[in-house]
């Protein structure tokens, strides 16, 4: 079903590409356009673009193909007339859900929930799944400080005016390199680069530093552990001053890795104990596998690398998932209706693609194959770094999500481009290294045709 | 092909739905859940239960289904082949778009572009459009502000860590009873209802009051004039004071009948000067039509009614327009890539189904049939208010997009339950409104059927 490998016409952009984003340029600003894509004829782990070249996409859509483009099972369910009903009548699932709407949740969702979650509320992106994550949290924490009785008529009254006590100080604990949205509430807690951010009102809540670990991890255990320690201790510290503030933390945010900070990792200790940290200060403990989990880092979840029985109180995806939502533990279910809500709540065709995904990824191994395929990454990305060794450094990765940090900005935006001349579509992330984020169906043959490609480009360099 | 009336089997909720409710309720908070609904049944104006029960749908998916359901034009459109790989292979539409993205933004959304507007940002729900298009104004302000130079190393450093003034304090001036979304940011400009707000964070944004006009408004110029004029002097008020605040405001939202608020109107006169006061102080003029638009009012965006050749700086959209997005005039094109920005940018299967939806509204004279029904609408609730003058009062309304008020919200909400027993499912909003949302193909003959059966649960009250 895949094709054999990339094969380029043109230059990319093409002509045809050059035309469309000229034709989009009169109607939005195309200055992130890539190129335009043929989506009918991708398959599989290629990407054809509107000029006829086919590329071999280790960035699917920013993390979020799941298993490649036109998959046979995607194409059957979609074409089954018994599901046409479900695209053209999207319904407002807080309200009105169809009949089939606890089952494909208990058969898709559920059947993925994270370890000590038997809850989950669909969303429709990764930003309203962690807006509303936020605020399921703010509501907890200020349920918990009233004693779950009703609100006074002074808490009712001034939330209407965006004043305490109704609408009371509370923040979210981020951390520096972050990135969970870029909605408001969301935003405040995204601290990936300045342009995401620029010119926009943001909270004063408190930021945390990241571990700025050196790689290999192996080599570097004890550093690492100090650095680790440091971002611990500054939590605790932020937490006891954001309280002195009167903006008591709520919750705490984070990725299991930091995917558009820059592919940044922390052990699985730091997790458990920051994990640990929230639970002592009484605040929420919010995992964002929005870009991690789905099986991308050998695990269907990222944060099942740290071999916790109570990982989160809150887990939030999207991307890969189709569709968004967050898992909560019951505690954080809203105590009435309305409070968690839009008019949509997600939508029941990404529901039913999800299952669907969930059943291929079974069926087809694909954790398995993503295991595989990434050892034989990092293994090609070292080899290559120590080659290279003046170009490339810091290659980490966790399945195939992987990433290499290049010497420069400068070279790397130029290796991102011949790359891409050469039929290998790939991304950025951070200041100057390159990510990986091939779809499940990425094998084995594909990460070594890949590193041959990618050694041509180096060689050049 | 609609359903010739109502059909009802069981009380609604019924206990399929009952059964449904109580195994949902172990995933998520179901208290909001009316009942559960078998789409493929349901067909025009006609929603079927999954007791098989067939209620006239007066309320249509708060407000979001445009043309009934299961029109053929869309099951056509949809079980055409050629339209799968769209379905399945959702884009990075920000880098990404497919080769037909252009035309088709072309032929839907700008074939109905307000007066002014040449440009539109597809986005995926009311609430991304609405966080959008305010960070959309606060960087044309702060673009404004700055000169349109670069931004200082000190913006750009601070903007990082939420700070100004990178990260500005500038502020949205929204309405009392006005309701743009839920999401931290959308939901510091929504103030509809307590449990809306409370527990969650908010900014310190300025809140005028929305005329509060006597109905029928042609029997109350000289008091609601008065009323509006109040209004819009409080508006220059605050943007004043909230300058003196340090806090200046980039932008005002407005809808252009507070919907969630409870159908609150105002005079075409009102918005001509709000949108000059606008002007005249330097901030941006946001209309949010994400429930009027779409042809409910008889026209095709409600600020149509306005007369206006520059209507408004941004019209957000989303609900019957099935994708989200918001038109912007050019000023109010981000000056750089990434900064109005997300993984999705919107969903091209609800640009194929918009498309097709304009079609339909066009080729099947819809706005004809809005202005029929909703004129034959609001006399029958004229009639019926002076025949229940205890009950009923403020009956208001332009083209289906119409309310009434009840004397007090148990009443109210007792109207609603029998109403749907007798197959009439109805939506309240604000404290004793009921509003109606009825699709653009519910016929005159439909509000004739609805009046009768609505006639008949007043007389039992
Ligand atoms: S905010 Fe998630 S779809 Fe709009």
């Amino acid at each position: 079903f895949d094709y054999d490998g990339p094969s380029m016409k043109t230059e990319v952009p093409g002509p045809r590409s050059r035309e469309l984003t000229k034709q989009l340029g009169e109607i939005q600003n195309v200055a992130a356009v890539n190129f335009f894509c043929n989506y009918e004829e991708s398959r599989g782990n290629y990407l054809v673009d509107v000029d006829g070249n086919r590329m071999l996409d280790i960035y699917t859509q920013i993390s979020s193909i799941p298993i490649g483009y036109n998959h046979p099972a995607l194409l059957k369910l979609m074409s089954n007339p018994n599901n046409l009903s479900t695209v053209v009548n999207r319904p407002a699932l807080g309200i009105l859900p169809p009949e089939n709407f606890p089952d494909k949740i208990t058969e898709s969702l559920l059947s993925v929930a994270p370890s000590g979650m038997t809850r989950v509320q669909t969303m429709a992106c990764g930003s309203c799944s962690n807006e509303n994550a936020y605020k399921a949290m703010f509501i907890w924490y200020r349920n918990k400080e009233r004693g779950h009785t009703s609100p006074s008529n002074e808490e009712l009254r001034t939330s209407m005016i965006n004043q305490g006590p109704g609408c009371p100080d509370l923040s979210i604990l981020s951390f520096m390199g972050g990135f969970h949205g870029r909605t408001l509430g969301c935003l405040a807690t995204t601290h990936s680069k300045a342009i995401h951010k620029l010119d926009v009102p943001a909270f004063d809540w408190p930021i945390a530093p990241f571990p700025k670990l050196q790689y290999p991890l192996e080599e570097f255990s004890r550093e690492n552990a100090q650095e680790e320690a440091r971002c611990l201790e500054q939590v605790e510290d932020l937490i006891g001053k954001w309280r002195q503030k009167g903006k008591p933390v709520a919750g705490i945010v984070i990725e299991p890795i930091q995917a558009e900070g820059g592919d940044n990792h922390a052990s699985a200790e730091f997790f458990r104990s920051l994990r640990k940290i929230a639970s002592k200060h009484g605040c929420a403990f919010h995992v964002d596998e929005v870009q991690t989990g789905g099986g991308c880092t050998g695990k269907f979840w990222a944060h099942e690398h740290w071999g916790m029985d109570d990982p989160a109180d809150i887990v939030s995806f999207s991307k890969k998932l189709l569709t968004g939502g967050f898992y909560y533990k019951d505690a954080f279910q809203a105590d009435q209706p309305y409070r968690i809500f839009n008019t949509w709540m997600g939508d029941p065709t990404k529901n039913l693609l999800l299952s669907e995904v969930l059943s291929v990824i079974r069926r087809e191994n694909l954790l398995v194959e993503v295991n595989r395929s990434g050892k034989a990454l990092m293994n090609g990305l070292n080899e290559l770094q120590a080659q290279y060794a003046g170009i490339l450094s810091r290659a980490r990765g966790q399945g195939t999500f992987c990433a290499i940090d290049v010497c420069d900005d400068a070279t790397r935006n130029n290796i991102l481009q011949k790359a891409r001349n050469k039929g290998i579509l790939l991304g950025a992330c951070g200041d100057r290294s390159i990510r990986f984020r091939p779809a499940l169906v990425f094998k084995e043959y594909h990460v070594h045709m890949f590193l041959n490609l990618f050694n041509d480009v180096l060689a050049q360099i």
